[in-house]
């Protein structure tokens, strides 16, 4: 940061990291000296446990919106009130992979655009913030992620670790939950790259001081029925008031029994954690905070829904039919993640703006069995968008076969 | 060269051919590239052959200053008048190894700064140059080193290879032989790396339409009886008039048989090409050669040869003297090579200036017994340098046994 290290010698130490590793120590002493080039979250040691929960990217992954509010809902109610804070600095999407920021932003008004000190003082109030990375995060972890991209050397797994760290470590946190999401849709595409990752990730974690544990969950088919920004806020919201997707449920549960375990300090074990999150799953007091989670930060909840019910008037619903009869239907995470971009949901580069009305509502589920000109999907697109190769490629992100594929897990591992 | 690759990303990628290396035809590729970003000697096709020898650097390495003279005078006798030309782009020294073109500078007034016009002037006139390298040629070479200089990305046999051979490939030869030093006062320290680089050198001459061959040497003892600029020049004079090390001799007769030979066009087998060159040796014209290789690049010989006999004013000459009884010498070529360096004889960037006086004598062939007190060595340096420090540090260029240590041979392995 003093520009004592020219950018020519960082980027061949990046390559060299990139073909040699890091080992137990320099990974530790890097991710260190990246969260130091910033700031941290201001905290006084009152005897309250802060945990986030951090997902590696992928498509439909909505599943911060539900734990935020489930989480805070819990914790108050079962460890005392305030006792358990949840400072969450997310991401922007990038490619076909959507971003927490990105979603709550489709909320009319929504900020996600505050200090240090802002996001400080709403996790005093409310005990969670959802806010984006500022310049005093981390600032060497943007100017190296900016080499990196421009060298080839992004895949690298000990720089993703300390990028992923370096801008967790300054949020002051107790603990951590990583989802390290692998198949078509996530960044890592092989059990073995996901599985080093999620080590390295809780090895890094707890080096630094934290209670860590990574759930390595399967991202070849999307999560949930929604892909999009609003209509993945819009999933939430119906999923906290009853109308869940069984896997979306599933990872929520995983995610949040970790969490909340970690957080209980051994009070409770995993599965009554389970039980606890099902429970709570139901209650008005679930939603009243996911809404809060939106005025919190001057979003307009009532805007939202008005618009979500009379559709925006600039964009369009297609009714997308299956081309086929008595064929099982699987819907590929990565191809379906593109075409939602490629509408406009998502973005290329950081400074694109981003569509959030656009969105695909998968209204079969993957390895359903679909007859001919059954709608599979509704799709929300700008007016005049739609089009033979669009429809083609919307398409492609379906595949049909014979018989039902066999499905993954969802969850693969758990490293603790 | 035209900026469209920044420096950050060239770095990057040297890295990582320095842990990937190259395939052969990534080799060939980048080596014409680099060759390409400058000019080459222009070249009419009338029949000749044009040959040259790169050494990869060691100390008391002055067989270029004998090769030249040597073949020049055999082949015009043997294959016809200027059949056979030396086009000689050489480099100067860095750190504890010598270059040929500082050894060419002891002799006051000579220059080696010549444009590719003028050295293609003199090689049509004279059949042969020694000049430096200018800006003309392999330019990206000098970019890129710089890079590597700076990233640690110079050890990379690949790149070790193209930087060579972009400068080689600039002379318009047919025909090449290497000379890869191996050993403490070499750059390539252990065998099989030599060996990778002289294999690589002969494959990539050979994919550029070259003939080449390449000799693995030892460095370990400095070659010859002289270490330093003007000592050097002057021991290549003795050579031809006749006091020979047999080591220096035995250098000279391999690579100057692998050049001869691949000049004569089969002509003439390694046999009859050593046979030869030892008849050549003796003559008085090789003698003239040798002075004329001065004179027409403006070197004052009859200037040099005073000074070398009555010493240059602002220098002394020191005996040292064995300080033990009965044991074996040997001599360090890496420690006898930086001890001339730190008395002025070397550069450590390429802009210091050099003492070309500096340098010293070897009195007692490494393996000989010596007794107490015997003359080991005859040093030049500047008057009121010698000290007991400085006297200390020339010590330990020498090594004691009560054994003689089992002697490496010359030439560890020829590679065609």
């Amino acid at each position: 940061m003093s520009g004592a290290v020219p950018d020519y010698q960082m980027t061949a130490w990046l390559m060299a990291v990139c073909w040699r590793g890091m080992d137990s120590r320099e990974q530790t002493d890097w991710t260190h000296l990246m969260w130091k080039s910033g700031k941290s979250i201001p905290r006084q040691s009152t005897g309250d446990y802060w945990i986030d929960k951090h997902s590696t990217g992928g498509v439909g992954d909505k599943t911060s919106l539900i734990l935020v509010p489930l989480l805070r809902t819990i914790t108050d109610e079962c460890l005392g009130k305030g006792r358990v804070k949840f400072p969450m600095i997310s991401g922007r999407g990038l490619g076909h992979t959507g971003g927490t920021l990105d979603k709550l932003e489709s909320v009319p008004g929504f900020s996600c655009r505050l200090s240090l000190q802002q996001s400080s003082k709403l996790l005093e109030q409310h005990g969670f913030f959802m806010v984006g990375q500022t310049d005093e995060i981390a600032p060497a972890d943007r100017r190296i992620y900016a080499l990196r991209d421009a060298t080839s050397t992004v895949d690298s797994i000990p720089l993703i670790i300390s990028s992923i760290l370096s801008k967790k470590l300054a949020e002051s946190l107790n603990g951590i939950v990583f989802d390290v999401k692998v198949g078509s849709g996530a960044f890592m595409k092989n059990q073995s790259d996901a599985t080093e990752l999620a080590k390295g990730l809780v090895a890094a974690s707890k080096h630094q001081g934290l209670e860590a544990v990574a759930l390595v969950t399967d991202m070849n088919t999307p999560i949930g029925t929604s892909i999009g920004n609003s209509v993945e806020v819009w999933e939430c919201w119906e999923f906290l008031k009853g109308q869940r997707d069984s896997e979306l449920e599933q990872l929520v549960i995983a995610l949040g029994s970790h969490m909340l375990s970690l957080a209980s300090n051994g009070k409770y074990d995993l599965k009554s954690c389970e039980a606890l999150l099902l429970e709570a799953l139901s209650t008005l007091k679930c939603q009243r905070t996911f809404v809060e989670m939106f005025e919190n930060q001057n979003g307009d909840w009532h805007e939202f829904e008005k618009i979500m019910a009379k559709g925006s008037a600039e964009h369009e619903e297609i009714i997308f039919r299956a081309p086929q009869s008595g064929l099982f239907l699987s819907c590929d995470a990565l191809k379906i993640g593109k075409w939602v971009h490629q509408r406009g949901g998502g973005r290329n580069t950081a400074s694109d703006a981003i569509d959030p009305w656009v969105g695909a509502i998968l209204l079969k589920k993957c390895g359903e069995k679909v007859e001919k000109d059954e709608p599979i999907a509704r799709v929300r697109l700008r007016k005049g968008d739609w089009s033979e190769q669009v429809e083609l490629q919307l398409a492609e992100a379906f595949q049909w076969s014979a018989q039902p594929s066999s499905k993954k897990p969802l969850i693969h591992e758990v490293i603790v």
